[in-house]
């Protein structure tokens, strides 16, 4: 509520995408703060640095780009050791490596906790926007729904394993890249399936007809960073086609009309 | 120290000065922190956003670039109200409007302390880098040494006026600008002119022959952003033609020589 007052306050035209777009440039940015976004016994630090990356990451695929550089602000404590650094810093150059971008810039400050933000520039030639129309299929990729169970396992004090999607996202730029000439309107599912439905809705001035009901143990469950996307009913087989090729599981679960729609989960933040 | 060792330990070539150059492009992002950079107790929000935005544009105009976008990413309390943050999206609107660029993206979040770290994207045909050549004049601009007077009168518990440089730096676009075609090396001063002169030697493999000794008042003074820069002796009639049109004082204190120079200031993080 009140960071909606601070965007609105904010004079531009570009903010409310999951990045902006300018000439064929698209940049996003977002900070990854301790017992903000993550404890710091839920992860090594490696997996920090790691998901820190993957987060903007996502906002630049489901725009249709591709990350070309990264500028890296980051805050951490004095009692950090030169090992606890080295493991950061692997985690942000193994993303680099993987994802093909350098990180040309930022600054390190000392701080009480640790605190990440990255700025990612893109390139890319067709943008996809979160602007779907009229009667189109709407659909997402992976499953939903483990997020909130894993985190709520943290927040009990369990273990969950390394391999969990809260740990690791698994970003879907093979499907995506692919399937974007096909998709009118896209973006990655950080706080839960129903509040992005709710964001294309805005934007869109659209509601949607479900195809049956989804349990809030799925639409509420946030930083799943699967794709949620709209695409023209004559491509369904196009769709299909490609997450067949990549081996992407998609889920087509309404179609949008006229109307409007709120979500109705709670904020999420621990 | 650390955070020397975090950033050698990021594979990039462009890391290093004070924003990244690609192509016409030019990027620098820096943070700035409750607590680190500032105590809440000391300037109003508006003040505190004009100056974190202050700092970044300072590393843009140095590089001889004019900033054109900016992303903002926000950490603020719960407890902050309305008017709290109408006051802190009038001090980026501000900076946004004076220096005619546009905020294009970010995010918001909750935090403890006030947390902003921005990321400016400025346009430049001709780049100033921080690589000095031998025998060239060493100068800065303005007066040294006010800003660590009132940091320490800040750190007492005392009060400064709200026009003093520590609370709203005055930067030198009009001089810089000008003066760029005739300036080799420039980085604007704000970890102190002792440290900024060591950066340049590091960078340009150079030591300096000083033509007066410069007390640890002036040359330890951080926060200063003013500009320490060389040029061709052969400039020195353009150099201070521009001070004079701009009506901006230049100091010019000594010569590039063959050599290497270290600061002996103790780092000034409060």
């Amino acid at each position: 509520m009140k960071e909606e007052y601070f965007i609105k306050n904010i004079k531009s035209k570009h903010i409310g995408d999951d990045a902006a777009v300018i000439g064929n440039e698209v940049m996003a940015s977002d900070s990854f703060f301790e017992d903000i976004h993550f404890k710091k016994e839920w992860m090594s630090l490696k997996d920090i640095a790691i998901k820190a990356s993957l987060v903007n990451i996502s906002d630049i695929i489901v725009m249709n780009a591709k990350p070309k550089y990264a500028l890296l602000n980051i805050g951490f404590p004095k009692s950090y050791t030169l090992h606890d650094i080295k493991e950061l810093t692997e985690g942000f150059n193994y993303c680099a490596e993987k994802y093909n971008y350098e990180i040309i810039g930022g600054d390190t400050i000392k701080n009480d906790k640790l605190a990440i933000s990255m700025t990612f520039i893109g390139e890319c030639k067709k943008p996809v926007f979160r602007k779907a129309k009229i009667n189109e299929y709407v659909a997402y990729t992976g499953d939903l729904g483990d997020v909130k169970k894993e985190l709520n396992m943290l927040l009990r004090g369990g273990k969950i394993s390394k391999k969990s999607k809260f740990i690791r996202p698994r970003l879907r730029d093979k499907f995506f890249y692919k399937a974007a000439p096909f998709i009118t309107s896209a973006l990655d599912i950080s706080d839960g399936l129903f509040k992005e439905l709710e964001r294309i809705s805005k934007i869109s001035k659209l509601g949607y007809k479900f195809f049956y009901k989804i349990d809030k143990r799925i639409g509420c469950s946030g930083e799943e960073y699967e794709v949620l996307f709209t695409f023209n009913k004559k491509y369904l087989p196009k769709i299909l086609n490609i997450a067949k090729l990549t081996k992407t599981k998609v889920t087509i679960f309404a179609l949008t009309k006229r109307g409007s729609y709120k979500s109705k989960c709670r904020e999420n933040h621990f």
